[in-house]
């Protein structure tokens, strides 16, 4: 990252100081993200052909001005984050992150007696003991039948590509909601792939438009984010997943990834336990998004098939992270933060339907869910979120507006809220701030329409 | 895995011992691998109804029979290595894994001021912190150009799968050493692909062949292992790997997984430093397979299309992994590591050279590696390694035979000995017994093709 840094010599800025404005720059874009290291004095000095005193005095500026932080012995470490109120990702706050729980779990496990052979060439369907103790749980919570089977993945992303390489061929078509994650969109954006999209409504697809697209379009795979799916943040009520389920039995991908982030109301049953065929979930979003281990719980002859694609794909999943989870869940620290996340994510959502309330400009309409980590935000006309995010950015908010996240066309109005990673305080403010920003710019685009007609097309 | 269990209630053998006879079987068959750990007896116990006196009596029994151990407080894990001699799998030894420089390096990670990030979500193209201290290694080394980037991945399978979604359209061709890693051919073994295979001599492949396959067959990619290449040990030598790159330079990609691992004779300059496009490289052979870190070196144009190919694939690399793999390697313990690696590699190598020229039937020829972790071996006509292999697996003895590297047609009597995980005794032990059965079964053959003929085909 740094071994491009060219400096002018002319210049009447000292090299030391050129040097710490080109780092500073990469801190800010974000191209050395907060807690990385940065190179030794005397590595850097030596890459870059100047005196080791030149690289010091750059990082002593760039330690004055807080962006680094020098740790004896240990380096120096980026110390930036970006002070913005970013509603844009839908991933857990890190200042929640339980880092002493992590810590005492990874001490354990790489000092028992596992500690080889986690490091050694693994198994393509998991790592044995996480597996069986997936499959078990997944037994016990009834969501595994007897022919049920589990594969361990590489997060829930490479669940999808799996499930993509293996059941759907050639010029087939995927039903797939819409709205919906730009990462679950993606994954079947195979040229020989039609997507059938089914509109996502306040509770959660049309039913109607589902049942019917199954029948017609003859989908190889209908993929659905039933519980608090992103973008929208909605929930598909028990009777409509009964009737999801009679639809498409057997095709049905079930993404359960934000399952058990429910802050208020009664759990509902998965469309696996339903009689779905497939379910997917992952501990990106309930513990650390950094290690990837996500699972799929299938019958046993897909597992198999899945098995063997993956094995190609990449071996098998990284099995220090697959090690550290299990002894996360087994030890009982899983469940106790999922505990406390459930608990500060109900506050973070409260705050955010609260905020949306209070500051969205009249005409507005927001969805209520009862968990997850998104709300979906449609402003009246003519606002477009495309158009105004660069406002918002200036003022220091931002979010993801919704043509990121549509399969066929989609409303300009729309846009997602992601409320996980910030505090109820700072989802407050930046909601305000938003709300401000809109209803200004819905008032100025009523007194065009009305004062400033455009002319006529000639 | 040990939920399935079914009991027979009528059996005259009791249930604590019918137990403790199916964790045995599921341990011997390494469904249950070494090191991992039983549930405890009380979880155990629920789930199979039984009571948990009954579970622990089953453990007692296993732990009589030394194949689990129990550790107060932490609970009971298999304790069974398979007694054989096995040259079937290229992987580093697990008794010279440096598990306490490991340890040592993973608590300076979760304990630094980058754990934080490390848990949170990360980039698609890799840790940004690897990806620099990689990217100017390469640099320095002078097999990265100033227009080459880095994109790291889970392992040098997910680098050649990524290149395959990427460089490789529908219909085309891809040159392949044949005979070569079942792995490296299953990537492209897409039903659009048609795979050209160049056969692979002692001396590496038959450039002459190669050319000829590049000119004609006009494939979209050459893959090739110049270095140690896995299964014949095979090293291209200089002029050879100046004409291959002539031939193929902007399509050659370069799997270098075993590059570091040379114990005699001189270092050659990599294809990619030579000409070549794409290089791939890897922790898993010369640090620890069980943590998936590999990485592409490429012009920039391409590592931008494969970084956003990998995204929706499975977002990132573990980064757990990949900051533990940077201190390790920034530490100087990787070094340390491979210095020893090399050492002790020598001297498995020499072993298994020795015996094969001691052991192996007249008739037979073997490659004389010089590095990597495996050789080829051709035993006389009519011995057939397939035919040979359950012999050999009764008397604890295992390889894999030459078919399952084949691309083409393959000769049935080659195999390979991959001797990476094994001490020089076990090597020349091994080497002796399949050297012994194979001098029988040819003694034998020569004499039913002797005495026996067979009667004419009518």
């Amino acid at each position: 990252m740094l071994t491009g840094i060219q400096f002018d010599e002319r210049s009447s800025t000292p090299i030391y100081r050129q040097l710490a404005d080109k780092i500073a720059d990469q801190i800010k874009v974000g191209a050395l993200t907060h807690g990385s290291k940065l190179p030794p004095t005397r590595e850097l000095a030596g890459q870059l052909g100047l005196n080791r005193t030149t690289v010091s005095a750059a990082y002593d500026v760039l330690e004055a001005d807080g962006l680094i932080q020098g740790h004896v012995g240990r380096g120096s470490f980026v110390n930036f984050k970006s002070t913005g109120i970013s509603f844009a990702s839908s991933r857990p706050a890190e200042d929640d992150f339980p880092l002493t729980a992590f810590q005492v779990t990874c001490q354990e496990v790489i000092t028992s007696p596992s500690a080889t052979a986690i490091l050694q060439l693994g198994s393509p369907a998991g790592y044995p003991p996480l597996r069986s103790y997936l499959l078990e749980e997944a037994r016990r919570e009834g969501v595994a039948g007897p022919n049920d089977d589990i594969l361990i993945t590489s997060g829930c992303q490479q669940a999808l590509d799996l499930l993509q390489r293996v059941l759907v061929p050639a010029n087939a078509t995927v039903a797939i909601e819409d709205p919906v994650y730009h990462g679950q969109r993606n994954v079947f954006r195979r040229s020989d792939i039609r997507l059938a999209p089914v509109p996502v409504l306040d509770n959660g697809i049309d039913v109607d438009r589902f049942t019917r697209t199954v029948s017609q379009d003859r989908p190889s795979i209908a993929v659905l984010t039933p519980t608090f799916q992103n973008p929208t943040g909605t929930t598909i009520p028990l009777p409509s997943r009964e009737a999801v389920v009679r639809a498409a039995k057997e095709i049905l991908i079930e993404n359960d990834i934000y399952g058990a982030l429910r802050y208020t109301g009664e759990p509902l049953p998965t469309l696996k336990q339903l009689g779905g065929s497939v379910l997917i979930r992952s501990f990106s979003k309930v513990a650390f998004p950094g290690l990837r281990v996500g699972w799929i719980v299938a019958p046993k002859a897909l597992i198999a098939e899945l098995t063997e694609a993956r094995q190609w794909c990449d071996l098998h999943t990284d099995q220090l992270s697959q090690a550290v989870l299990l002894r996360f869940a087994e030890s009982g620290r899983l469940a106790e933060h999922i505990e406390r996340a459930r608990v500060n994510g109900r506050l973070r959502l409260e705050a955010a339907i609260q905020a949306c309330q209070d500051h969205l400009p009249r005409g507005s309409s927001f969805t209520r869910p009862q968990g997850g980590m998104s709300i979906w935000v449609r402003l009246p006309r003519p606002l477009d979120a495309t158009e105004l995010l660069p406002r918002a950015q200036r003022e220091g908010v931002s979010y993801v507006p919704g043509k990121h996240f549509a399969v066929g066309s989609y409303d300009a109005g729309t846009l997602r809220l992601s409320f996980g990673g910030l505090s109820p305080a700072l989802i407050e403010a930046g909601i305000a701030k938003l709300g401000r920003l809109f209803q200004e710019e819905f008032e100025r685009s009523r007194k065009e329409v009305y004062f400033e007609p455009a002319p006529a097309l000639v």
